[in-house]
């Protein structure tokens, strides 16, 4: 027996007509790529992306086709959002900050055939212009004034929507239909892109606005440091109009000052980044002696948080931390570390201990830990397996196929991490499963390694692997980057391990490097080097 | 195209397993009709609801049977709905409070084949028994010790599920398929039943977890006052378990005395009830000179909240008052009275002025007035037209096509109410359709006058009807109950509305009863006054 309610598809376009007609004239503040800051309501915004879906539409943009941006957090790239979702086109947010032949690579697969982009990223553009061949409209986030030269054939975002028509139909298509694209980079392989649909993305919407997730209202005032290219730009271009609460857009200044400027100005009560950001803001906080009067909460993914950066954040500022965890494939919202109820009163290390880690998911995601043979391990805090998730708004595949059947039989998606989950759904991860040691049939977790080892004033950065062992298949090596000006002996670097690891866990060996290599997202890209360590010999071996 | 997204479908049952693996030790406490209070927690309520699961499979009910209650708010109430839910039947939940002729005739319609009550409403299933046409078992809410003697071959509930296994495949239909249904007692013809979708109450529960609208967390303590089988229990047998909050069930002690009782012991943070059970707490908390230290929010429905009410809570108890406005058929979340940010900061007599009016729809509720051909009407805050409300977890139709078609051709439902919308979207109702008077061809707000006559200490309660006039087709009759021991005058009633509403909105009369008529669900019943004075001669016809 069928339930007698409305039909009433869930797309995107219907946040931003909410927008619309209940908070008019909540803002939207930019800091443009120019420097100067600039004020628009989500009234306008609306009148905005209505006429981007007509400019869309005159390039014979329609449901299915890819609009790409190369943009920074903007009230133009809300309103390129909105409009090319609103006709049932797919707008696919290129990660500027890819190599350029990565980025061709990836709008050429996508068959994007409109990018709109921000001046900052005119260079690569034009270098790789030649390669782009599905591209005909490239469209340039500026007005008449500051319109770049350039040998595109582009025009300025605000000249190509002038005069057009605030009214165009929106919606009117299944609730499946695609409208977000976003390619991941992994460390192996090309890039694959998880097509977002709309029916994931408003369900992500309402799980994201819930108080134990983000747990924005309308009287908030929000500030996006990620950047909307980062996986599906955390969900915030779309709660944030759903509840209406201002956002404050910082372009492409995210160095301390910038974003204590904004914070301070626009009153900001919630803000959310990966945790290099906060490092400058907290370095600028301390060097200026200021403080954070409005901030409530503190949204931290991305990687995992730094202690120093957790205490600083609750104890110095009294601002609330949320550590999320997600990915590209999770839209990303996966867990978040608001605090169980029966730690809400612990003591302070009790509470800090907790939110280092991943965090629990919110209604709408389920997690599970698995063995090699794909068995459920127990939730008790302590066993470590794969990490697999499942829900409304996790990938079912990747775009074109690509990566083939990444489902088991039962519709979970394997993260690629490995994790443990407490009694009260606490998830914890404890490496990345192609990170992982393994060291006579047992694991080590090289995070832990590495997070204990960065914690030395001498060290800048560390990253542990597995080298090969005669006797224990693998032993970790610790690689090491000194901190500016100084060098750390090995001596030193293993004695910040000695207690707070299992002793079987000491890396044989620590290799110092000047630099340890990172990739596109920021994180250490361990393939790069395994390949440098190869042929490393440990001492012991 | 469509995303490539996982199918995960919106059922019900995810929301109690989400419980059992994040809250297991969460509580939900119950006052028994037997006084005293019993403790037990989510993953209790999980295994007992599969148990529940066990037991209705055995009497043979599975896919869209109807399992009817006649319960008080109660953790085995609970169980009885994610039991009955779980396997794809359909709960009933039928209101004791209806004459028993009206709940056999609902439980006739409804097909119920299974009955499971309180003792409390034993007389009652005792006294229709005869008349009841499908159902096959009645269980009553009771253990060995507590079952009463009866003549229905009842089976205590205890005993009905004692021993069962705790495993039983819930979910994997569709999620269309329905989980609910509730009888609206219109005050014209037969009641009519919406049948709730799992994916209309999963959505709905998703939209009252928001911060603005009921806001709750795991480590809220919830009291739903509002009876589980009033208007789909307010969405709060779902949205606790989904986010983890204690719940604090009254049974059927809601008396001021009963329910203070409860929120102090068990620090209640978030209520939920009609005006009528907060007077009664009010009451008592004036009385014994007793505060409110835990509680910090009060959602208010059911019908509107008068200002004295509106104000103790929030100025003598600092709780935040949130005034809510919906249906059986919305759910019931149509509106909320969270203040909108431009008031946040207000003075005190705006922000009431403001929470007075029903609030503002959450995103998933779309409201529009339009005038009697059918045109939207301007969201200015003063014209006032048919309320229409549209969205995921509205009705579309009645159980078994009573009434007809109800949407219109853009899927508007009419919800028979009449309200203006101000430019931020707050809703105002005016008057139900049915009840407005129509002078000279303009619309009189029955529900203005009364709501202001009220507020005369002499007066109890008050009703405004049309009565035929000559000359203006309609005029308003005032009619009034007294307060006790006391006496208004005519003069004294008019001077109260004197200044506060248009001249030409003054009653014509005023006439005296010693009992305003109330429907089932407490609403003045305008069509047995209408029938009452349906040949009054107005003074001045």
């Amino acid at each position: 027996m069928q339930g007698i309610m409305q039909d009433w598809p869930l797309t995107v376009d219907k946040i931003l007509e909410h927008a619309r007609l209940q908070n008019a004239d909540r803002e939207i503040v930019t800091r443009r790529v120019e420097g100067n800051i600039v004020r628009t309501t989500y009234g306008e915004l609306y009148n905005v992306s209505k006429q981007v879906s007509n400019a869309l539409k005159d390039e014979g943009i329609g449901l299915g086709d890819r609009v790409a941006t190369l943009g920074w957090n903007s009230a133009r790239h809300m309103a390129a959002w909105y409009g090319t979702m609103g006709i049932g086109a797919v707008l696919h947010t290129i990660n500027p900050r890819l190599h350029p032949e990565q980025i061709a690579w990836i709008a050429n697969h996508a068959e994007d055939k409109v990018l709109i982009f921000d001046k900052t990223f005119l260079p690569i553009v034009e270098a790789i212009k030649g390669e782009l061949k599905t591209i005909k409209t490239f469209v340039i986030f500026a007005d008449k004034d500051t319109m770049p030269e350039n040998s595109l054939g582009a025009v300025a975002f605000d000249l190509w929507i002038d005069g057009r028509s605030t009214t165009c139909r929106w919606g009117d298509f299944p609730e499946t239909t695609a409208c977000g694209l976003c390619y991941t980079s992994g460390t192996t392989g090309n890039p694959k892109g998880v097509l977002y649909s709309h029916r994931s993305n408003v369900l992500h919407t309402l799980v994201t606005m819930s108080k134990d997730a983000m747990g924005m209202g309308a009287d908030d005032v929000v500030l996006p440091v990620v950047p909307m290219f980062h996986a599906n730009a955390w969900g915030l271009a779309l709660s944030c109009p759903a509840t209406g609460a201002n956002m404050v857009m910082p372009g492409a200044q995210m160095d301390g000052a910038s974003i204590y400027e904004l914070l301070d100005t626009e009153k900001v009560t919630i803000t959310a980044a990966v945790p290099t950001v906060w490092l400058m803001l907290l370095t600028y906080l301390q060097e200026n002696n200021l403080k954070l009067p409005h901030l409530r909460k503190v949204i931290i993914g991305g990687s995992a948080i730094p202690e120093n950066i957790l205490r600083a954040f609750e104890q110095d500022y009294e601002v609330d931390v949320v550590h999320a965890w997600g990915m590209t494939e999770t839209s990303p919202l996966g867990t978040l570390g608001t605090l169980p109820p029966h730690l809400v009163d612990a003591d302070v290390d009790t509470r800090m201990e907790q939110k280092l880690k991943q965090g629990r998911p919110p209604f709408g995601v389920e997690l599970k830990i698995v063995d090699d043979d794909h068995k459920d391990l127990p939730r008790d805090g302590e066993t470590s397996g794969r990490l697999l998730v499942r829900g409304a708004a996790i990938a079912a595949g990747y775009f074109k196929g690509d990566g083939g059947d990444v489902l088991d039989e039962d519709g979970w998606f394997d993260t690629g991490d490995v994790a443990n989950i407490d009694q009260y759904g606490t998830m914890q991860i404890t490496d990345r499963a192609k990170d992982v040691i393994k060291s006579g049939g047992e694991w080590i977790s090289s995070i832990d390694i590495e997070n204990i080892a960065v914690g030395h004033p001498k060290v800048a950065n560390a990253a542990a692997i597995g080298i090969y062992h005669p006797k224990w298949d693998e032993r970790p090596l610790l690689i090491v980057q000194a901190a500016e000006g100084q060098s750390p002996t090995k001596e030193e670097v293993l004695e910040q391990l000695e207690g707070k690891i299992a002793k079987w866990w000491t890396p044989d060996d620590v290799a110092f490097v000047d630099e340890i290599p990172l990739g596109a997202t920021g994180k250490i890209n361990k393939l790069a080097l395994r390949e440098t360590f190869k042929d490393y010999k440990l001492p012991t071996a």
